[in-house]
């Protein structure tokens, strides 16, 4: 793999931005690394662990120089950082983000930025549980996708640029507009932790059940919802405030069979229900095929007895 | 680990089963093993990989003998294998089932069967997406929970012996009474599988978003629901269509709360979803603490890449 970049600034040191910066180093597709985070602590221990060549207090700093500015910041925090780091911004570099939403991030960063600058947003699909500087892996991106919402009159040279940095990264990349992303996220992420995130709250709440019980007997189904309802809550609050008719909508159509399926349960309708589950397992299939999942049962989790 | 049962049959030979002839083995439970199944495929696939040590075409000439008898059918099937098996049974035979519902089969087996038999329903709460003989596996059980509910009266020798072997399988076992076993699982378990095949179910509907985009891009979230709707749609049917008044008291909670948080989306509270989503972190790390998940990135699945 060659060196695409000379200097890569992440503004925002968490779970997506280490997982670059370990994937940068495994490929040697940047000269130098820099890094800034808003929290004191973050950025201490970006240093100490050599996350980044060079941490900085400040964005401006971070940005100096950089010919790939990365913006992975939560979704609400995106227009202050674009309007702090506009005034630095090298000639004729490339901004991209990683946020989750790309309408919002387009209409809260472009206006910042100077005409010159490069502006491609992205989202990487990839992710875990876990946040902060420690939680990334270099493998984070491989065989995931990552979509780029690049706007009409984008320089053709630094989108290759771009596309060839996170194949580099591991990924595929494909080309999307902004609100087709929106909507295809919103039902393949957005409602999905929506609804897991509700299920845990339920659980948590129920007087009948203890919280003791729902954690001793997850491991029948209510532990995969866990793992996904304990993702960032500030990241996730943003994408929620900031996808809101797409949610909204998915969320309508989710209710609607939500309720059809619960009928059929008031009714004893068992042809109904066989049906219905029957007809979702094609996808898994197809999930399974494409290398987007295990096959290996229980995600081959499956743990040593602990005596 | 000794021996406990001279001769286990089980009824029914899926993903539950299977497990168990071979958890039996690894631990030298019992002296032999017989197994019979509805499907002519599947008594002869078992035979095949000598799952057991002697395959039957009918429950009468499984159970013959047996000390301890099994039900490893669909909670909808109960009554009927119950009522062929009555006449056959040793006496004094055990006589447990691993049925995701336990007042349903109570009401459907116990009728049935011969007073002097010990009837201790029981339910192991472990499972994988995959279904038939070839799916089991002797670690299944490892660190997971098995909940028995016998009646009042139960023998307690025959009790302690079903205890004992279910920890030789390598599960952690709990007394529980029937319809509170039916309410925790409707919270941990059958309600999460209803809202995951439901979610699944809408992403295969949308017209705007194509079966291809949802399964390229279903490692967002997406793909843990897809595992959990790639269930046994049989087994599932039967779960709703027998635990209706715990499922439909959960799902109403559920759907209350999902309200909450869709107008709290709609009206831009972000404050509230901050905090609901704040709130659930804590139930994932006393899941990871009690053993019943990975704290794997991604639960260690993520792949090498393909090239």
């Amino acid at each position: 793999m060659s060196l695409l970049y000379q200097r890569v600034a992440f503004i925002g040191l968490g779970l997506i931005a280490s997982s670059m910066a370990h994937a940068i180093r495994r490929a040697g597709l940047a000269a130098q690394t820099t890094g800034t985070a808003r929290s004191l602590e973050t950025r201490a221990v970006a240093a100490e662990i050599g996350l980044v060549d060079q941490v900085f207090d400040t964005s401006a700093e971070a940005v100096a120089g950089a010919d790939l500015v990365v913006l992975c910041v939560p979704v609400g925090a995106m227009e202050t950082v674009a309007r702090d780091i506009a005034p630095h911004l090298a000639r004729g570099a490339t901004i991209t983000d990683v946020g989750s939403v790309k309408q919002a991030v387009i209409d809260a960063v472009a206006p910042h930025l100077p005409a010159e600058a490069h502006f491609i947003p992205g989202h990487p699909l990839a992710g875990t549980e876990h946040s902060g500087p420690k939680s990334g892996f270099a493998e984070l991106f491989d065989n995931r996708w990552c979509i780029l919402t690049p706007p009409s009159g984008v320089d053709p040279q630094a989108l290759e640029r771009l596309t060839l940095f996170w194949r580099g990264l591991g990924a595929n990349v494909d080309l999307m507009d902004p609100p087709h992303h929106d909507l295809v996220l919103a039902v393949t992420s957005h409602t999905p932790h929506l609804i897991a995130y509700t299920m845990v709250g339920v659980a948590d709440d129920l007087r009948r059940v203890t919280d003791s019980e729902v954690i001793k007997y997850s491991a029948a189904g209510f532990r995969d919802f866990t793992r996904i309802a304990a993702s960032d809550p500030t990241m996730w609050r943003d994408v929620f405030l900031t996808n809101k008719d797409a949610t909204l909508e998915i969320l309508g159509r989710f209710t609607e069979e939500l309720f059809a399926l619960q009928r059929a349960i008031r009714q004893g309708d068992g042809d109904l229900l066989h049906g219905y589950f029957s007809r979702t397992r094609a996808i898994r299939r197809g999930i399974i095929e494409a290398g987007q999942d295990t096959d290996a049962p229980d995600f081959g989790r499956v743990q040593k007895k602990q005596d």
